[in-house]
């Protein structure tokens, strides 16, 4: 008897900044639970990241770190394929391609460009000030992402579900035209769970985001770690008195932090709080122990595989062979259709 | 002594018809006088043709085609460097990297998505209908195209000079934000001697031009170019009548293709009509002659080449290891300048 096919699902991974609490909750942790299920991918973007990151150190930093952080999180590199965008050359070939059988007009309504138009017109500039042909484009990369690698299934937040859908009618225009020799399989975006509720706090009780300066960064050695928690704004009621669990950032964190096997610490410092005796010092050390508990073991795992001629780049270098193949597939099909190959 | 390094000149074919008499005259013999003085490059543009060309087939064909045709007419692909664009994924992965540091403004401005706009526009239509992101990224392709072979010039129909301009401000502007690691060559644009005014009439007597539908086709054979002369369009006039010579087609078309040894032939078939004597058929046999014997031994090398597993496969596949010796070397500098490379 063979065994089914699982099906295929792909995740690509920005590397615009070094990685906070927030992402390993909202994305990180919910994209590897799909693991289970799928036959997964997981890529770097470094070439979407080029669109507006201009510091090559920085680029390659967040390329590296990025790619640490997500093993050290968990993700098995021999258990799914992971790689880097810019080792698979044979995506920039199909995106050419692709933007052949591609309306502009597709593009001119895509979020992304349509938020850059907009901003620019409030400002009085040119609709166009400052757009790259990068971020223009973008839309028909990350088709090719996901078409090239006959992705089944893409999991992403619900800002992102416009990208899947242009996938599929890129695939749907190819299809239509060249379909007699090969037809791409027209890929769906799912919304894993980190992205139906549970987002982290930040340190001021907003959504936890790069944007607001209010995150927790992943890989703080321990005393920054500490340092950074202790000073989490809180008021100045005292010890002995009630406090609202519920509005208060450390707790807040706690809670949505806390592992299962935490859950009774949990409850009983809820209590403590909302009784009074608590202080909002003792609170932090609390959510210290609790978050240093959980990233210890990771900080030092990421640690090992920043360092030059770790074993990050054999797995990459494994993982990209493996892409290749299947890139290499798809475009020698798409070749022969659209009248490239010889 | 050490030989001084020749200059680059890059030559782009687009394969989107078979050639006929006026390219020969216009294009292909001036670009081919060039090769003499440059270490030169010509290559097949198809991915430059999928923007138009949507019939696999025929594409095949056109490549292959315009690619016998080049080296019937002379094009040695032992002294110059002859390829299929692509041959040389290096220069997609390029297209990328250098459309996120390409302004959108740019493209907006380009001769030929202009040109559509306007159409559009006049037609009522919306200004992007019917217009692919192939076309509309078509100059950064072809910036590309340039830059990554290192080509210091350029030999283009004045239509085209704005692409070398852009080649040269796309150049200018990866410079000036990675130029401590990198900098590209920046080209110019030079209008070879069959653009200055060498241009061959056509059967009805304008510019020949595969969009008047007035074209003698480069590879017809005897009998079948012999019935096209001979139904070239003529008046009545009889023999004897004296006739204007320099508003006959067929006698428009001997005068600009007949070679240096014909130039006797040609002044005595002047005199000839313009003192009467001479027929439309006697000068349409005069013209089919010179034709011929001009053609055949193009012909001749031309069916040998498109034969399939011809040597024209294994010089190209020269050519194509030869291009990309030169784009790889440029695609891993820019990789490192912008932060791609580990």
């Amino acid at each position: 008897m063979s065994q089914p096919v699982a099906k295929v699902s792909l995740t690509g991974i920005k590397p615009t900044g070094d990685p906070h609490l927030g992402n390993l909750v909202g994305a990180i942790r919910p994209a590897l639970q799909l693991a289970e299920e799928y036959d997964s991918l997981y890529f770097i973007a470094d070439y979407h990241a080029l669109t507006t990151v201009r510091d090559p150190e920085l680029l390659r930093h967040y390329s590296r770190s990025v790619a640490a952080t997500w093993m050290a999180a968990g993700l098995d590199p021999k258990r799914t394929t992971f790689y880097v965008q810019s080792d698979v050359p044979e995506i920039f070939e199909l995106t050419w391609a692709l933007s052949c059988i591609t309306g502009k007009g597709l593009m001119n309504r895509a979020h992304a460009y349509k938020a850059a138009r907009d901003r620019n017109l409030e400002a009085g500039e040119d609709p166009d000030a400052g757009v790259n042909m990068g971020l223009f484009n973008y839309p028909i990369l990350m088709a090719v992402d996901i078409l090239i690698m006959e992705s089944d299934v893409v999991p992403v937040g619900r800002d992102q579900v416009q990208h899947v859908e242009y996938a599929a009618d890129i695939a749907g225009s190819f299809n239509h035209l060249y379909g007699r020799s090969y037809e791409f399989k027209i890929p769906q975006a799912i919304i894993p769970p980190g992205e139906t509720g549970h987002t982290l706090p930040g340190l001021d009780g907003r959504k936890m985001s790069k944007s607001y300066d209010n995150t927790i960064p992943l890989f703080l050695q321990e005393n920054q770690l500490k340092k950074l928690v202790r000073r989490i704004p809180t008021d100045s009621t005292p010890v002995e008195a009630p406090k609202d669990p519920d509005s208060s950032a450390p707790f807040l964190i706690l809670e949505s932090f806390a592992p299962p096997s935490a859950s009774g610490l949990v409850a009983d410092t809820r209590k403590r709080l909302e009784e009074g005796g608590m202080g909002w010092g003792e609170l932090k050390n609390v959510l210290f122990e609790v978050l240093n508990t959980e990233l210890a073991p990771l900080r030092e795992r990421y640690d090992e595989l920043m360092r030059p001629g770790s074993e990050l780049d054999s797995f990459l270098a494994d993982g990209a062979e493996r892409a290749r193949a299947r890139a290499s597939r798809v475009l020698s099909s798409v070749r022969k259709a659209i009248g490239i190959a010889r």
